[in-house]
């Protein structure tokens, strides 16, 4: 028996004594023609290579024989567990509709007493403490309550198994799922795995600055990735790599990426097929010694597609029409155009298996039950496992039992569709606050989809396919415009551009862009030395803030700190429209209308 | 904003958009005249030392604000959580017995239809997702199942301090508690906070190998601590620690020692309260500059008392019958007896703050809950709730609401009351088991409390306080003993001593001493140069095995490998007494005692 001989032994014994059967994927039919993963050994850090294996097979053949009475545990009795049942009142899997009026209802009381009527259709689920005769799918309290192994019981990992292959088709054979205590946890173990103390890591130019809390104290050197609406730019990547001098840098080449695609926080930028494949392509371009993808992906089913500005709904293209359509039908059909009109995943282009991706509940089911999964090679799985059995050992006992009967109770069908009803609540929200920049500003829509023309820095972030809109005051209104353009003689009949941003296609935030430049002070703050953009947003966020309305301010997403990337005389504030009510959402953009048009006058 | 501006705007922020409140001890009124926690920052690794701290008491006193709409976190609508109740069929905090007959009188049927007829006293609970009037205390899945601050929401911290200040009154003011995932996600925490890599960490000579998945793969060094009946001798750790020599050993003076001081895994051993200050004095000795002392106590509650064997039950003392009388007792005297009983923590001795205590809910709940806490100073407190923010973020909402609806369900005397009746079925589960050796061997119970005296090996690990056992062949029984006898001219009339072994007054754990110099082939091996003791443990193991009966070697839990403590021709099991029934555990042994007496005469 090897020295990790116990932990397995706690780890993997079911409430009889006997180990819990772990399948794996290799037990998975696969397509015969996919390749393996390749060895990316290398990219491991000496903690990663140290931990040992937990050799129980030996143990484990002998457990299974029947009649052995086991006394080579260490697990507690589940009879002495309090709990005897476990139920929920659990939301049908199509609880929620998969369309909403642009502008909801009057409401009777408040907006939840609209949104959610007296009526609310759901079903009950009940977890017994004993199951009379169990099988690998079994949901029962006295083995999802026992200590679990790392790689966790079968009836989550099986589902998931399927749906990695029905979503995103990874273009290799011996890819595996392993459950972990939501993405932060399995970020924090995959930077443990791959990051050695001083590394440098690529990030996107603007990024989540939690995940930098796991890869910071290890004095990691943030790469930032120039952006536009697709998120990272390619050729950008491309020269960086490309032109990466060791000695110059004094940092060997980076071999992590940290990205995620979707619904990108705070940008909200989503990168489509052409561009992933594009960047998965640049990952390999120096051989397996490249980089490894790792791909946070919490809003990928927040994928809402485009925002249609009131004025042009008329003018939709069949085309988009079509789609919406589709994506409206209930059953398998609207099932199979909402699974269509999901961006690839990284792993769909992955062949060789550098591809990490980091699944979670928190935005499908909910942040507390501390739930994901990651997808990737059999070399991470298992080191990753190694990880998992000396740290959280497994997720929650109650999180797995209760999602993997809420699974289990939709069924896969059942959960797409239930994905489906959650992107639309969101779409719902994003048009809510995109609709409310377009009732109390002048929108100026790019016709080309190259972003916003009328400033090189906004240029830089919001260029690309998206296209940008750019925010100008009501001529109507007795705004700063006029004087302005007295002063400037801008090109635009509206005077200067106020904010700009791209109407997200996907996740939960809108990422403006403030053209302080336009500000009356800002000139004179430049020739006092001072950094006028951040003089001036913090004025602004105050004035906000003092006015009732939150937003958050962008400097902590910054991957260069405050005077890095963004441009002269741009400011930038991340909007989170996943909690505003409809009523809260038109006074907070309304607000920050008066608020804007008296701060540019000064 | 800092850099970690955006974690605990995910972290902090309520089901509506506001910070959820955090309470921390220093509120908690305090014995004024107890000193506060010493400076020993100095013992933190450079990993710990660079953990961002989240400054968001800015962007809190925002939020506080009424009628503000914050847009500002990134956090979804508990409106989309699918979960709309959570209920529970709960035992009730007395649904055990707090006695139970030596022998269980005949099942019905199985034993568990015995132990657990049709009816089981249980209440029901139920978890709302909204409450109308909600406090620090209210328990709603929309807060409990969205993203939670680090240090928990506050209903059961509160508990836990109440719990603490009860259980084990530590000696010094501001210590406070922090949730996280089980001992396990917990110790890798401390380890990453404490030990540098190619540390040396202080252990028990026989120590818990899951432990050392989380600092071996950090290249450390075991450095083993002599253990008897009652755990480390502090004699031995004087020594040790007053000589080393850090050029000698190429390594600086230990300053992290990991104990599980009640019911040790694997000897089963018990520190008293001597033992404890005595080792605590010496953690002092050197200075603040010593050793933090890592107490790691999953079997705590699970202090089952000394056993008495059914030949000398008769002649109890009048004071352990008057103890065995109060502990039986039901109500709140009952539960002072049982609290009195209770070993002290070290908490119990800590004037400075150098113990960092482990507990976990795996062993009085359920391990599958993956929710336990920590109890130390404030500057350990702070740092692990920073690595808690970059990597679980928080144990599960589904964890931590059942759980906490359990507590307050039961309140502080229930939930004494409950470890009571876990701690009986302990109890219950430990005498078969030692009655069991009783029933099949002839043991010789030493008088004086110096362990078993037959062998210095097994003294060496049985002597202190603790009485030892020790089992010979049945003279009626036609055993090698006689044959023994006549070649070897052993003292006792019973002939060779097979196993020793101390009746645990703790755990779920009895280690098994084999006398393997008394096999027949013993000497042979030894002359041919092999392992004798391993060879010819591995083969009773296997034959125990094909017997249908599984111990655990003991060889992984030896800190210094299969060649280290244990002494000439002794080899160990460890056996758990915690599922087995009581036909499985008499069918064990027996069988144990053929195997064994067959085995030795080879």
């Amino acid at each position: 028996m090897d020295s990790s001989f116990a932990i397995p032994s706690k780890g993997s014994i079911g409430s009889d004594g006997k180990p819990v059967q772990i399948i794996t994927n290799s037990s998975a039919s696969k397509p015969s023609e996919l390749p393996n993963a390749i060895d990316l050994s290398h990219h491991l850090t000496e903690l990663s290579k140290h931990r040992a294996a937990s050799s129980l097979k030996e143990l484990y053949r002998y457990m299974a024989v029947p009649h052995m009475i086991t006394m080579a545990g260490g697990v507690p009795s589940p009879e002495l567990y309090p709990f005897e049942t476990i139920s929920a009142s659990l939301l049908t899997h199509d609880a929620f509709p998969l369309d909403y009026p642009r502008v909801p209802q009057k409401p009777k009381k408040s907006f939840f007493s609209w949104l959610f009527p007296s009526f609310k259709p759901t079903t009950d689920i009940s977890i017994p403490k004993y199951v009379e005769s169990a099988d690998a799918s079994t949901i029962q309290l006295s083995t999802y309550l026992q200590y679990q192994p790392a790689t966790g019981l079968p009836a989550v990992p099986l589902f998931l198994r399927k749906y990695v292959e029905l979503v995103y088709q990874p273009a290799y054979a011996d890819w595996d799922v392993l459950l972990n205590c939501g993405a932060t946890d399995a970020w924090n173990k995959v930077v443990l795995m791959l990051v050695e103390k001083g590394d440098p890591i690529l990030v996107e130019e603007w990024t989540y600055p939690g995940a930098s809390n796991s890869y910071s104290p290890l004095e990691t050197v943030k790469i930032a990735l120039k952006m536009d609406g697709e998120g990272i730019i390619p050729d950008y990547m491309d020269k960086l790599l490309g032109n990466w001098d060791e000695t110059a840098r004094g940092m060997k080449r980076p071999h992590v990426l940290y990205t995620v695609p979707t619904g990108q926080n705070p940008t909200g930028a989503t990168m489509g097929a052409d561009r992933k494949k594009a960047i998965y392509d640049l990952c390999c371009k120096y051989g397996k010694s490249y980089v490894i993808i790792c791909e946070d992906e919490p809003y990928y089913c927040l994928f809402t597609g485009k925002w249609t500005p009131k004025k042009l709904a008329a003018e939709k293209s069949i085309m988009a029409q079509r789609t919406e359509q589709a994506e409206k039908q209930d059953g398998k059909e609207g099932n199979e155009a909402f699974l269509k009109a999901l961006p690839p995943s990284f792993l769909k282009f992955d062949t060789q298996g550098r591809v990490i991706r980091m699944d979670t509940f928190s935005k499908t089911s909910c942040p507390g039950s501390r739930l994901g999964w990651i997808t990737t090679s059999p070399l991470f799985i298992e080191r990753l496992t190694r990880a998992t059995e000396g740290s959280s050992q497994s997720p929650s006992g109650f999180a797995t039992a209760l999602t993997g009967k809420m699974l289990s109770e939709w069924g896969m069908e059942g959960y797409i569709r239930w994905l489906r009803g959650i992107k639309a609540m969101y779409k719902m929200r994003r048009d809510w606050m995109c609709d409310a920049f377009e009732n109390v500003f002048h929108l100026e829509i790019d016709d080309a989809p190259n972003g916003v023309k009328t400033n090189d820095a906004v240029f830089d972030i919001f260029d690309g396919t998206a296209r940008g809109v750019t925010c100008y005051a009501k001529p109507t209104d007795d705004t700063a415009a006029g004087r302005w353009d007295e002063k400037k003689g801008f090109s635009s009949k509206h005077g200067l551009p106020l904010v700009s941003f791209i109407p997200p296609t996907a996740g939960m935030f809108i990422f403006l862009a403030i053209h302080m430049e336009g500000h009356p002070d800002y000139k004179a703050l430049l020739q006092k030395g001072e950094n006028a953009v951040e003089v001036l947003m913090t004025k602004l966020w105050l004035e906000l803030a003092e006015n009732l309305v939150l937003f958050a301010p962008a400097t902590s997403f910054d991957a260069n700190g405050v005077h890095g990337i963004g441009g002269e005389g741009i400011g930038y504030f991340r909007l989170s429209y996943s909690i505003a009510t409809y009523e809260e959402t038109n006074r907070a953009i309304s607000t920050f209308a008066k608020v804007l048009t008296k701060f540019f006058r000064a």
